[in-house]
């Protein structure tokens, strides 16, 4: 049968390319408004062409679509996707028009080929390939393609919370995952938490100029950059009382799983021109669990006064900073944003205003999870090498719900590889790739329905 | 004989304007590199047509116009004028177009009408009626007209260490002054001086995504907002180690004129939207003693990573701060940058670059000295107001040299007014007191020349 089904998915693979490249077409920018509800309908129309029972559900944000179809077993299996994409600017470093998808090289080129249409349609395949050949689907599919992940999936959490009874499942598949520098497949077993928030401050009407009162005016960069400092010393540790509460140390499974993950020491200054470590680290598992398993807290942003090129002297009447905690489990961003307002007070900042502009909770499954190794070993036979196990990602994302809320082991499977260009312009697909994610899907169906 | 020459300066005020109008008509913005040759050339011919010996000498930035003319005395005063102005921009927020010059209401409203075209034309118009009633000039006269005033001077200080004897003269006229909310006319009698620098930090070669290494790698924005905080905390002293070493406190005397000044706690509050001033202070003359004879240390404007709409998560791999120091006799720009550079290496801060852009000396003239009441005299029986005396002005200018290299004593007096808006859109002057400062200038010559 698994012989069948791979030879169905490749004197199919062009008829499924096809149909990515239509729903690439389709732009569905959130951040612009641009597309969505087109991109919904027609994401919808894919599923209902499968057989799928589908509704469109509103939000106050974009639309969510679900999709469920039975199967032969009572297991049911939910995959987790997005139909909006992120913007395609710059458009002048597209070697070819980001809505126009086009193949070379044996990649597909466009704006969400990997992010996340592609893997959308690669799952779609494996469900073709398997109708044809089982003439049903080995166990029971629900689809949930939200359009505001790449815009923070603010309605998502609250949807779920709903929605536990249409969305109950055994496991979840997550929307992204693919293969490492040595073409190993990875699974991402977590997401950080984020808590994302925008600091201003207003110290007057209008700039001044910075030869008045520059003595007795009080400056908005200045209270900006004093707040900020309580913040965070150079010591990288964080100064919100009660920050490190929640925080659990990686196990000693954490461990060692990431010891038995590539070094990345070099990659990292290689690729992004850093020089030195924070907190005296130079390589090895200690720099990766540092990495993932600390919260952070990032200035992302400054921005105040007079910013052109010489001098200009003012004193700037307002000034802000968007800054983003990275959270780990078992933090939770309503926490900090808390923590937050009550340390400016209590240091003398009760004229920062903060302006929460988004949070996810960060969430785990469980390494050993039995569904977890089935996605390994399904994996293990398509690729043709042990899959990696990384135990927490750096990235943030909206599996809390899925997580939490639903119960639901959450393992992730993709066909992304390293130069996928995820959000950059020239985002792609190795069709090889896309090939093994559709038969890694069909085999995990099948074996999961077990 | 001052009466004849009240007759002739309101008899020709016409002219002088029609002249004011065709120097303002001749764009020379510095900044932008538009029309400072053509500007120069044609101050220059309007000296020449007075009988001015006269020259045009380079300088690595704009030439500087000199001109000397023999008086009937051996006294010999020179005016510091300058013939460039600032940027136009915001073009939209102008009423007329600012290189057509536009008479209104008593007004003349254009580019450099106030700042410092019209300074220029009723000191020249005061010299046409010295000659024309006297015949010959009561003083020697001397003009020093540079191009870099709007772009801080750079090469003037040089430039008149390098010509002593060619600039040799017993009293300075600056280039600005002018009548307060109360009609009174006002001198400054020093300017602080100021050093300007912009700090940078580079961490990575390119911004980073905050998910991947917030907690392994440098951040530019946070290396950036640490430095700064070693300046200066909320307790407002500044920390540079020797930093207050030469600064001289307020006299007495200082003490008295600032004391006499009107009140300008309610003005700043209303004018900027200020709702309260640093270190305590409400108003009276510790608030405007503390806002000019007290150094500085203003962020005058702060850059890093993302500063669009809503939210973007990345760390920056630059981020950098534009910083006045505004200095108070006797410190010293250069000292500043050295005290800088050794306190951020010695604060652990080696990788803040610091690029200076641009500094001036302090200098003051002593209230009492006899050019000074020979200014105030002179001026009181044109404005029928006693004139105010102002020890030290908040901003900054090339006023050090004339000091202190020149030894002159250097007194402010001009046409300006509260609403002139120099700098700003709708820039002008009110023809009124074009007039009293061509008449003012008239009898300063006179007297001056006893």
């Amino acid at each position: 049968m698994l012989h069948k089904i791979d030879a169905y998915l490749e004197t199919h693979l062009d008829d499924s390319i096809a149909e990515l490249s239509r729903l690439v077409a389709q732009p569905s920018v959130g951040a612009q408004n641009w597309g969505i509800q087109e991109c919904a309908a027609l994401t919808a129309e894919m599923l209902r062409r499968r057989g799928f029972d589908v509704r469109i559900l509103p939000t106050a944000g974009a639309p969510i679509v679900f999709g469920e179809r039975q199967g032969q077993s009572d297991k049911t299996l939910l995959f987790y996707n997005h139909y909006d994409v992120q913007p395609p600017e710059p458009l002048d470093l597209w070697e070819t028009p980001p809505f126009e998808p086009s193949l070379r090289d044996g990649k597909l080129y466009g704006r969400g080929v990997s992010d996340d249409k592609g893997h959308l349609t690669a799952r779609l395949f494996a469900l073709d390939a398997l109708l044809a050949e089982l003439g049903d689907l080995p166990c029971g599919v629900k689809f949930i393609i939200e359009g505001e992940e790449e815009t923070s999936s603010a309605s998502l959490p609250g949807f779920v919370r709903q929605h536990l009874d249409l969305l109950k499942a055994d496991a979840c598949i997550w929307e992204f995952g693919g293969v490492d520098h040595e073409e190993a497949p990875v699974q991402y077993l977590g997401l950080r938490g984020i808590c994302y928030v925008e600091l201003s401050v207003e110290t007057a009407a209008i700039d001044v100029h910075s030869g008045l009162g520059g003595s007795i005016f009080p400056n908005a960069a200045w209270r900006l950059v004093w707040a900020l400092n309580t913040l965070k010393g150079p010591d990288e540790r964080i100064r919100l009382p009660g920050f490190y509460d929640k925080v659990r140390p990686p196990s000693q499974r954490d461990i060692e799983l990431m010891a038995a993950l590539p070094e990345t020491a070099e990659v990292y200054k290689q690729q992004f021109g850093v020089r030195a470590f924070l907190k005296g680290l130079r390589e090895g598992v200690e720099l990766r669990v540092e990495e993932v398993f600390s919260p952070t807290c990032t200035i992302c942003g400054l921005t105040a006064g007079y910013q052109g090129p010489g001098s200009k002297t003012v004193q700037p009447a307002r000034a802000s900073a968007k800054v983003d905690f990275r959270l780990v489990p078992d933090q939770q961003p309503e926490d900090v944003l808390d923590q937050l307002r009550r340390h400016l007070d209590a240091e003398g900042f009760a004229d920062v205003q903060i302006a929460y502009l988004g949070g996810q909770a960060p969430a785990r499954t469980d390494p050993d999870d039995p569904f977890v190794t089935l996605v390994g070993q399904t994996g293990d036979e398509v690729y043709g090498k042990p899959h990696r196990l990384v135990p927490l990602s750096g990235g943030s994302g909206p599996n809390a719900p899925f997580v939490h809320d639903l119960g639901l082991p959450v393992a992730t499977a993709g066909l992304g590889h390293p130069d996928s260009r995820a959000h950059a312009p020239n985002e792609n697909i190795r069709l090889d790739l896309y090939l093994k994610h559709a038969k890694h899907m069909a085999r995990l169906m099948m074996a999961f329905a077990q």
